[in-house]
């Protein structure tokens, strides 16, 4: 048996993780981060955390064989540097070389963690069988990621895709991108929230459950939230056409009144007016960890 | 020496071209498209031309080593079937099929126009030697195509790519094809037609060539127009991240003055601030026959 492990680095805390061949994680932990210490001190804690692991769940560190780390921001793949991680105060930061002196000849491999949750579900989740496929990911901003072709599409130049960053309303406001108008104005738990507030709604599930009873003042923002994102699936799906589109973050949760909508309104405003699945992502937090361990070991073999 | 046949058939006219090894066309002809005819006297035609090019250069029949059609339309590029032009008024046509009683034994294939011309820029043109490339022709509409990782990318379901059908305005007019505020509605001839004339402005040249001339109307016009279309491509770019763009149509012919300025702004409305190459496309009218003939050599060896 060989194992591998997942890296989710996030700005406040690690998520370290052991998978096993199938992808299904071994065991888990959550660790704190901390800007502070940077990041040589940062990986040799998360090396610490893999040990601790290993001693917990009574497994060999010879079986180890491969070692994937996911990171919230620009990343060069091919030679494992993070460019800028903002959130983790990481700029130019070799992050592989580093992790390779703790984990020697065994492949290491960088990655964008919105790639890598995109990757994780194509692997072993709601993307599972689809070779053209989308992530989106609905939280406080808008992340994501592309299966194309069967391959993770990692941008042309290699920065990363950015569907959040896709303009909606060109006169729109201005995003923290610097683009006016992009689908991340419209798409957010922000957006819902700011909706919300005059209405007495202070949670997303507050408006959802709300919706649901048909109480108008929620049925309105659930409404024009689905017309939001709606226009910027199919504006997405007029472009590359992909089979199934996946939707992750805490509004992704809102359940079948949610997909029912969307799949309506996206086949309306799609110009191949085909019917495209909408369904929600699987793999929940996991899915950094789950695809950094995946894609170091599809990569590293 | 082998020698490739390619279609572009078009609402109004057929164009065929013999391109050599490289891709380059040794001959060509335009000839009439009639809608009354129906495909199957269509396509006799089509041959009957390509044996007088035969004839009038000196070629041997024997040496044609691939046939490639492009058509306006969505097409079923696996089995050759062009599933709806409403230009041509083909629907669910199996054009390779009829075209290879004319051709047998020789690979023929059925292409997009707008994906064709993405590959003939891509193997020949403006796109060549770039495996992460986009095509966006500004004409009446706005058509375009896709290189990722090295190939052409024909939509995850086969029905092609629609750059032009990216929402650009949730709130803006309402397109032909249905949605509202597409990248069509900002950014083709007809947009520029149409502030140009209150302007007296009747056709997109004198609009530039004011423009240049630093007539305040027309650079009014001309600015507006950059905002949209820079707005568009930064859009695209945020999304694929590509390593360069061709334009083609009418309104690329504008000029320095036009990719400078595009540049300078999509840059600076670019996720990653990244100074993407901007480019004319290379190929002009001929991009859809040396495309649909590039495309069968490719698919058929």
């Amino acid at each position: 048996m060989s194992f591998r492990i997942g890296f989710d680095v996030g700005g406040t805390n690690i998520k370290t993780g052991i998978a096993d061949d199938d992808f299904n994680l071994v065991s888990k932990k959550t660790t704190a981060f901390s800007k502070e210490i940077g990041y040589v001190n940062t990986i040799k804690a998360m090396h610490q955390t893999v040990m601790e692991l290993i001693a917990e769940n009574d497994l060999n560190g010879k079986d180890i064989s491969a070692v994937g780390i996911a990171v919230p921001g620009s990343v060069d793949v091919r030679n494992g540097v993070v460019i800028h991680a903002y959130n983790l105060d990481f700029h130019n930061v070799h992050m592989t070389e580093e992790m390779s002196r703790y984990f020697p000849g065994i492949p290491v491999t960088l990655i964008n963690d919105a790639n890598a949750a995109t990757f994780a579900e194509f692997k072993t989740g709601a993307l599972k069988g689809y070779d053209n496929a989308m992530l989106l990911t609905l939280g406080t901003g808008i992340g994501g990621g592309l299966i194309l072709n069967g391959r993770l599409f990692n941008g042309g130049l290699g920065n990363g895709v950015e569907p959040g960053h896709v303009v909606l309303d060109r006169t729109g406001p201005l995003c923290t991108c610097g683009i006016r108008g992009c689908i991340e104005e419209f798409c957010t738990v922000r957006w819902l929230l700011q909706k919300g507030k005059p209405a007495g709604y202070t949670e997303v599930k507050d408006i959802i459950d709300a919706a649901r009873k048909n109480e108008p003042g929620a049925v309105s923002i659930f409404n024009e939230y689905v017309e939001n994102l709606s226009s910027a699936i199919a504006s997405l799906t007029n472009l590359l056409d992909p089979e199934i589109i996946a939707l992750g973050g805490g509004i992704s949760l809102a359940g079948e009144v949610l997909y029912l909508a969307l799949e309506e309104k996206v086949e309306q405003k799609s110009f191949f007016k085909y019917p495209y699945k909408i369904v929600p992502a699987q793999l929940g937090n996991d899915a950094g960890m789950v695809g950094a361990a995946a894609y170091a070991f599809t990569r590293g073999f």
